[in-house]
């Protein structure tokens, strides 16, 4: 058995000890008789498990009781339809553009109602978070909307926009839970598990139970109401059992660490490893602003394109996998999710150090 | 490990086979260092693992080239909305009511054009599939819906209605690949993959390019559009790509078995063995009409409801899991998927002969 060292941007690492049950639960979880995926989600012992998974949540995050837990399918993009058909009152809201993902939402949202774009950072090809200050929130907007962390781009929220009152609603699909969340300040957050909880085809929603409405426009699909979804708990259809039950063990595995306030310390110590290193190179410089450096996704360049290629090809040879950048970008991209071993982000830059110095660098 | 006879009517027993082969690969696909599901949806590993999938698929089923496979989310309750969003050009469509699902896919379909039931088994309880002869289909139909095999009744479609050229859609998800079926007969057809084909989460749908329109209502989120899934080949977004890894699994299992001739033949001789011995019970008897059999879910009771919890229990003792009835039927509904054994239905007609003997009766 070979493990390498995966830098993907999602789906993405996955703590090994949370493989290694789900490997030795495979075909009889718990003395059932039957794999996971076998169960029926009405049956007592999955009930258990999606109830742990949501106690453990809570307990891991801090979630405020008059907030709802979801467990979706769909990804962050059926919720770029979900939260204005569910949350535009007015039909307006405000959305920050930060990046793509950023952009197809606020697209998505003009579906449903008037998007105000209220800042922007495609100037710069979305190599900074914009100024939020001075922002004029709409006073119609039912919603002001933001992408947390940009994982092609590699930036990331270090403050939040003051939005006059408005519900903030984020979509954290490549941060969420690499750090402490204090939720009070969101009226929903929404991350996709494949990048930091769990396989594709799970979308974790929590919201403010106040924001969920009955008075929805008559074209919304039954499963794309908040209400429904809210009252059946994540249950009017079946779920998708596996990908609960393994976000459920990544819970515990980060409950087992000591919770965001130990997981974040240790994200920080991965992405300084990197950033330091780069500052100081004379061959690989980040991408994007400094005060904008996302802890998840960290995004740099070599001095010419030609040896950008040679070191992803060199890397991949090595056993450091997923280092190409986005298209849209290039340049090399190296994901450090929570599951990345701080010794997978040193063995990294090491193997950048010699590649560095093999190739005329000063290192 | 214990492995028992798993009678589930959802998320439902999988081929042992293919989960050894899943657990196997759990850390280390095929030499590549990680998990399928640690895996980029747009590397070059996993393409070859979903185009995999749907060769295969078009090999086992004989699917036609002018028909689109695409491999979505939010199981068949999501198409219960995307089936009239696409294809209501006429704001009109005709629905078979032969169950719970079907009823619901119909009450979704009002949302977005006139829901015209051309006939309906509700009378009796669902215990029948509706008269096919004279039907009146509707001039203006944009089709016509059916649920193949509902898995609450233990009913199924043996012929097909004719619709007057009007295109036929048909819910299979509780029958697909348990018989041969013959594409060209329908204009769509969709199916939940955790009854017969996967784990939950993944949701399959077989449809006619004709019927794949543009001129979409503004409302339609864009991952409810058959037109963007079909042409980003179910990667508008990032699907679920451990499930559809499975359904693969499943679909090679099938092949090697000898195909959709094979596995109903089996199909057919494990539904035998039941019905046979309902037939010539004095204790138990089946609860639909003899011609409307289901070879999937076989539901039957016994002579009083005290027996039938006496029943439950005890077979679950025995190693016979989830032969509970759903709650709107009651009973017991043994469900017997491909991936059934043989063995299981056999052992389980042997227990049902002893409890009848020690229960009283004349077996």
């Amino acid at each position: 058995m070979k493990r390498i060292y995966n830098f993907s941007a999602g789906p993405a690492i996955l703590p090994l000890k949370v493989l290694e049950e789900a490997q030795s639960e495979m075909l009889d979880y718990q003395g059932t008789g039957m794999s996971v995926m076998e169960m029926s989600h009405r049956s007592k012992t999955y009930q258990q498990i999606i109830d742990d998974a949501e106690a453990d949540l809570r307990k891991l995050v801090g979630i405020p009781s008059n907030y709802k837990v979801l467990f979706l399918q769909g990804g962050a993009t059926l919720q770029f339809s979900m939260i204005p058909m569910n949350l535009m009152k007015n039909q307006s809201a405000d959305y920050i553009i930060s990046g793509h993902w950023a952009k197809k939402a606020a697209e998505e949202a003009e579906k449903y109602g008037k998007v105000n774009i209220i800042a922007s950072s495609q100037d710069k090809m979305f190599s900074y978070i914009p100024d939020l200050k001075n922002l004029h929130i709409s006073k119609d907007a039912d919603y002001v909307h933001i992408c947390d962390n940009n994982t092609i781009y590699g930036t990331k929220y270090y403050e939040l926009p003051n939005t006059d009152g408005k519900p903030l609603v984020s979509d954290m699909s490549s941060s969420f839970l690499s750090e402490p969340i204090d939720i009070k300040k969101y009226g929903v957050i929404y991350a996709g598990a494949q990048k930091n909880v769990g396989p594709a085809g799970t979308v974790i929603v929590i919201i403010r139970e106040d924001l969920i409405r009955k008075d929805l426009p008559s074209y919304t699909p039954i499963m794309m109401r908040y209400d429904i979804q809210a009252e059946n708990q994540s249950m009017y259809n079946t779920p998708p059992t596996y990908g609960i039950y393994l976000c459920g063990k990544v819970f515990k595995w980060l409950l087992n660490l000591g919770g965001l306030e130990a997981i974040h310390k240790i994200n920080v110590e991965k992405a300084k490893l990197i950033y330091d290193y780069l500052d100081g190179s004379s061959m690989f410089f980040g991408t994007v602003e400094k005060k904008s450096r996302s802890i998840m996704n960290v995004c740099f360049k070599s001095t010419s394109e030609q040896l950008d290629e040679k070191f992803i090809k060199e890397a991949k040879a090595n056993g450091f996998d997923n280092l190409k950048g986005h298209r849209s970008v290039g340049g090399m991209r190296a994901s450090i999710y929570n599951a990345m071993p701080v010794e997978g982000v040193k063995a990294l830059v090491d193997f950048m150090k010699i590649f560095e110095h093999q190739n005329g660098g000063k290192a």
